[in-house]
């Protein structure tokens, strides 16, 4: 596969022109765009403009509408009821951190909970932009089920990604973006490909028997990290984000690589704190910096490693992205109708 | 050590009848007995009335301010600072929850960031208390340094720990409270006077390399749950309970146990959300309902271990506590100035 650099706002530009020929308005294709691109500047291709063509996919099949009309409904000051109408995942998620940003401004705390949405990407993007404006965040999505429950032996739980932000005004903020599974199944689809096996505690098979079997692994289920305590935070997220929200939640989750034609009804939600509120921008920025110091100076168990914050290894991506261009796939940019100069 | 049952009443009036005499206000005695009975309520009987001497020996040494007038100030109308003057820690946080949710009653979200507190028992009381008034809640705390960094060999952050809750209107509500390392301290110190090894991943030794001798491990340090992952939250707890609030963090917290004449400085956030404004009561009881009959309806890896949802197990002793009397220690309850009929 080759690797090419391109400019954040030549590919915003493809990513959003790609989206428009694909159905949507120019307004919300720009900010669907912004949050693919800004996954790819992460270093997160997974979740970034490759995305678009499966996106596009589902839109031609019905299971997504690319002119939905994303519905707020504001039922406190503070608090948002967001129905995303089967739109595009991150243009509802979008929609869904506004709303939030204009609760945390009247109510120096706000939350959207958002419902009829599908996949929306990673987190840390939305992290990033809530950062970028002095707000703290903590995020979170349900997915279609890919985890048992601790003890289970049948896959009821997806695999909820969470999000927390701290800014840091004047510097890189904090954000950590996980997954609830140890590890997720793409990597466990390429160790088949390459005929290895699973390290152990990754997966357990269709009788919820551990396995370091890839097939036995993809035909049973993931296991979450930390066991017990993994499981738990996977179930409360799918709480606050597709129960809470009104969205679909645990197995009432339609699986979109199964039926890529029918409505997802994943929920997700943003809750942001306007951290000025709080202290000075000078204190903040002061105390960021002393608390990313006092772990960073840790030693290290193997020298070679040193310790890190979250995010850390993203943000440094995205600093080298914004400076020399966006690295990317060559056949994701050209799959967009990105020009390559020969 | 011999059990007895007590009125959940009388243990409560005991508890806070010695935390009067202990030094402290009639009212933020009774706060304080609240948290600590509810504690013993769940079974958690680590951080019940048990901790009183415990409490009241560092009010004696003036690490603790009995008295302490914890100031409450609104910042927006959803968020409030409160500063715990060093006061004892169920009740400086029984003041967050309460500033918590008198910002969600004015904008449908509210929070507080507490600093300038202390050790404020385990979080499910008040995740419990927040869920039968209607309220989801997220809260954290800060903690005394247990835990290295991801790839570190010192010990930097704390086992923060961190809930969340959901309520049920007319039902039990879902409650997750964990905390950050695969199995707490106390546990390797009756590991290492009993004479047997820690399982695998648990600890390391000072050198950062994974032990299974407990002696080495009360030397070095915890292992976060899940790896980075864990790690990754313990950090983010810190961040909003610590950091935030204007709290001491990290390695800037002070050890009770090595220096109890000395303030910790501790912070908490408690987030709270009026989840009467996502939906009336009777859609909120039949979701979870349905949530609960999903997870409890996987089949069971193990037969004899039915899968359950977090915080169901302390929901079941809860209502026990309630219908029988709290189970607790007789030499804890004698502690406290309880007679036990002979």
């Amino acid at each position: 596969m080759i690797d090419i650099l391109v400019p954040e706002d030549r590919l915003r530009e493809c990513a959003t022109n790609a989206l428009v020929a694909g159905g949507m308005r120019p307004d919300d294709a720009e900010l669907t765009a912004r949050v693919l691109v800004l996954a790819d500047m992460f270093g997160i291709r997974t979740h970034g403009i490759s995305r678009i063509p499966q996106y596009l996919d589902r839109v031609r099949l019905g299971g997504i509408d690319a002119q939905a009309d994303v519905a707020v409904e504001r039922v406190a000051p503070g608090l948002a009821l967001v129905n995303g109408l089967n739109g595009i995942g991150p243009l509802v998620a979008m929609k869904g951190l506004e709303a939030a940003l204009d609760g945390a401004r009247q109510a120096g705390i706000g939350a959207a909970f958002v419902r009829g949405s599908n996949h929306f990407g990673p987190i840390i993007p939305y992290a990033l932009m809530a950062a970028e404006k002095g707000y703290a965040s903590i995020i979170g999505s349900n997915a279609t089920t890919t985890i048992a429950p601790w003890g289970g032996r049948d896959t009821r739980v997806g695999n909820n990604p969470l999000g927390i932000g701290v800014p840091n005004p004047g510097g890189d903020p904090i954000i950590l973006d996980m997954a609830m599974s140890v590890a997720a199944r793409a990597k466990i689809r390429s160790l088949l490909k390459s005929g290895e096996q699973l390290p152990s505690g990754w997966a357990a098979d269709s009788e919820g028997k551990p396995t370091t079997d890839p097939a036995a692994a993809l035909a049973g289920f993931l296991l979450p990290f930390g066991g017990h305590k993994g499981y738990g935070l996977a179930v409360m997220v799918d709480l606050l984000a597709g129960l809470l929200s009104g969205a679909a939640f645990l197995t009432k989750v339609n699986a979109w690589d199964k039926d890529p034609g029918v409505a997802q009804d994943l929920g997700h939600f943003f809750i942001l704190i306007d951290a000025s509120k709080l202290g000075p921008a000078s204190w903040l920025h002061s105390r960021m910096e002393e608390f990313r110091a006092i772990v960073r100076d840790t030693p290290a168990a193997d020298p070679g490693a040193p310790v890190m914050t979250p995010g850390e290894r993203e943000m440094r991506i995205l600093a080298k992205s914004r400076q020399h261009g966006v690295a990317i796939a060559e056949i994701d940019y050209v799959s967009i109708g990105g020009r390559v100069a020969t």
